[in-house]
């Protein structure tokens, strides 16, 4: 045939495929059976429950946030103290946590010079040569001088260069310091985006008037939306309890879920919050239960020698985690899913070729009708054959 | 069949579908369009448009940002005073962010002690019992005493222990203390990495010498690519005013695109900038418009009774936000999408035979070509049909 | 035809193709080494290697970090001192990063005033003309007041009102002035959770015990799962060196992946800890190698009077990268495979009738079967042809 020709019947000729129109209720019901289960399939769990039409995105997600509350607390030590954020609140700002202070080791009048060790397994000393000069473990507070000197009227301990006096956290304040933290409140604004789709949104909703987020505080129930959360309730959300977490700290989580899906109103694309504890509660499995750190306030004496207040801090940090999906309507996962489908619809041919062909009664004369057997060999059989196609 | 003989001509049988061949300009045309539209979607569409032959991966980021600048204020409480990177940027150091203070209210020499608290519809008093000893509310400085002591001349507030004298920010510095701030500059770097293509890349190119960058500034015109940004430009590129927003504070954010397309060059893969204004603007919506925060710095006086200087800073805080994806060829979804492609094609013959069974004019003619009548019941009649097949 | 009847056989016939079987070893099993490849494809790789039947989902992360040591340096300037972690991690606590101090410029004493600023060629002055007052510029540590006045014996430099002396960070101590750094050891603590499946998980694994954990430090070969890194040991496994980084500073990535197959025990979802260095080293193409800020500490003098410490200090910045997919059984993924696979059977038989019908030697003899041709215009030519089908 030349290249023309074959040009001319390629535009100019349509082939369809021969069919066996087999009129039988048994078959055609089960074929149609098949076929609607795959339709259903793909129309309700693919698109209508799983969203298989949808392009997704990731969230970008800005967080700021701002507590709020004083608390009093009157020790021997202090005295009648007030606390307020600019105390309890370390470091002042942070991008998407925010740490408050709960309980408190304050040692004062920390300077450079010599002092003994905190007593310890490996600390303790009977006679200097106990001592190690320049041996410093991952625990200690300072390098051993080699001396070994007495801590208190019972023991004697390794004279170490450190500031001294060095702190002593034995005995963790309990009930905690700062007990009243649990009624503080966080102010969290947060504010998303869909670069995908250019979609923005704050979880201050458009809804809410400044008079109501004045006063309203975070309820599931009552106040959903409102982004003002009171710490003890956060705590008691996540199925803890405040004043045992606040008195050897935590770390909370403060999870906003914006899934959203754009085929609908923007409105109905509002934040979900909940919370969990990140921290491991079981002390068995943690070096350090609990969070806690260590910082220094750092002054001069008249004669300008440095001292420091060095301030064990323990206390619930709230880290805001935002995550969440939004879908839109997307030709090429539509396409992808209709293609993929609609390849599922051979699997009902298929069974019900199986039927007809090996199950059904009269499956030998149905397969006469289907069949036209062609030897490769010699022709006559298939001409025989042929007849009877 | 024995099973043998089953697997005998499952192997040496092939069986390929009986056509009826229509030698039929118009349907032969409408058939070739229908397959031709799918194969441009296919191809041009979902490959070429969409890249649907891609593996994506989204980024991985760190950054690390350095301000410049130095600004002179002159106020009767301060006096003249230079205000460096060391006293503005707070806290010295975070990781995808970082805070420059434009204005602040500091209350020095505060105290811990009783004064009265600021005059507040809740916090005016006449007598003494308008005041409820250990009364705190979210806003109060402090603890109520349950005095009621002259604020100023004029007015009477209860009394609170707190931090004293207590802060009064009713009178936001305006213009912003430090507009100079407007002049600072911002050197971001930024590295970021493709984990499943094992891609990294910085944002200050190869192509950009040492020299270049310290002298250039960011323009999306003229440096797209210089990594040093003008606080003023970022904030006016947001459509926002610098001056106007640096009195009470703002969150900017300054976004990073690095969409790559990896099957190209590493040299293609550049980073887009761009910058958004995060918080919300109209004060309606808002309890507290703008972003600030409070810090201390403490003192210690010659006789060791603590004093602080309570800082209210207002300022913009610069969120760098770092996303994109990157695409590589991959064989999966390559396949998927040929698989489903494929798949459609399916629809064009459906399409066809349609055309051809019930809308041309010989449509009886062709049905009789294409299909063989079987009979479930009696036989007969099949072979009357099946003659004319 | 009546709807009725239209509906009658829509639902009681069934049509299947009619089919031409060739008796033909060669044709038979090309077909099928076709189709078992295709198989072979879609369950080996796209199914078994790249678990295509897999819904995925990116990791949520919270970090908390835990820096140990102390270290003495003794230098003329400061004579003997000892750092601990109060002193050398700044700030105190930060979200998924931890700065540790290696280096240091420490200018003490520092009050507002007039001196002369750093010699430098745009500084540097000869008479009071080449002093412009009020001139400031992006690296000036104060504003020229005008005067030139002199720097030491040999230079003149123009007088400026900042914080004097003004900070000379010309030379930058080396080797560093925290070199025991390399001992400090860090304790990571990160909690992650896979939203979709609801899978949360620490990489402080149930199988560690505490005292495991009190002495370990990570080794990728002994203790691949101690959350305890040496300094030292992570910069070294970054290829690089720990005491030439901690002249200048730098920024090392500490990456924890957390690649899960949840179709699996839960028990083999563990953390893969890698390093690398994120800032660039070669200083050709950086105006600032390493990593370095400045923060002040400040204070007042009897008088009141204020004063600070500046600090310039350089140091390694470790971010703690968290990423990683995790991926579990989902049945829209497996039924797009599935579907999209069962497409490309189609392949198979388009592959096999070109053989059939072009390569081989009878293939007239085959097309006259599989074919049946059917003339638009004259029916005569159809039926002739119509005989031998």
């Amino acid at each position: 045939m030349v290249s023309c020709g074959a040009l001319h019947s390629f535009l100019f000729e349509y082939d369809t495929a021969r069919i066996v129109l087999i009129r039988s209720r048994k078959v055609g019901l089960i074929n149609r059976a098949v076929q609607l289960a795959i339709l259903a399939y793909v129309i309700g769990w693919v698109f209508v429950w799983e969203k298989g039409y949808q392009e997704t995105d990731s969230v970008v997600s800005s967080v700021t946030t701002k507590v709020k509350g004083v608390t009093l607390t009157n020790t021997s030590a202090l005295g009648a103290r007030i606390w307020d954020v600019a105390d309890y609140v370390i470091p002042p700002q942070e991008e998407n946590t925010v740490f408050v202070m709960t309980n408190v080791i304050i040692t004062q009048n920390q300077h450079q010079g010599r002092c003994p060790e905190l007593p310890d397994d490996t600390t303790e000393c009977k006679v200097k040569n106990n001592c190690v000069p320049g041996y410093v473990s991952t625990h200690s507070n300072g390098i051993q001088t080699g001396e070994c000197v007495p801590y208190n009227n019972s023991v004697k301990t390794c004279e170490v260069f450190a500031w001294c006096p060095v702190e002593d956290d034995y005995h963790v304040p309990k009930p905690a310091f700062l007990q009243g933290a649990e009624n503080f409140t966080i102010l969290v604004k947060n504010n998303i985006w869909y670069p995908k789709f250019n979609f923005s949104k704050r979880n201050i909703l458009p809804t809410i008037n400044s008079t109501y987020l004045k006063n309203c505080v975070y309820d599931s129930q009552t106040d959903p939306f409102c982004p003002i959360f009171s710490l003890g309730k956060i705590v008691e959300a996540a199925g803890q309890n405040f004043q045992e977490m606040a008195v050897e700290g935590g770390v909370m989580a403060l999870q906003i879920n914006w899934d959203c899906n754009l085929d609908r109103a923007a409105s109905h694309c509002v934040p979900k919050y909940s919370f969990r504890r990140l921290d491991n509660k079981d002390s068995a499995h943690t070096v350090s239960p609990g969070y806690n750190f260590r910082f220094a306030k750092y002054y001069k004496d008249s004669n300008g020698t440095e001292s420091r207040t060095l301030v064990k801090a323990y206390g619930i940090r709230f880290d805001i985690i935002v995550f969440g999906k939004a879908g839109k309507f997307d030709v090429i996962p539509t396409v992808i899913n209709i293609g993929s489908g609609f390849a599922l619809f051979g699997v009902a041919t298929v069974l019900c070729d199986i039927v007809v062909l090996y199950c059904v009664k009269k499956k030998y004369f149905y397969r006469e009708k289907k069949y036209k057997y062609v030897e490769d060999y010699e022709l006559g059989v298939s001409e025989t054959y042929g007849t009877n196609s």
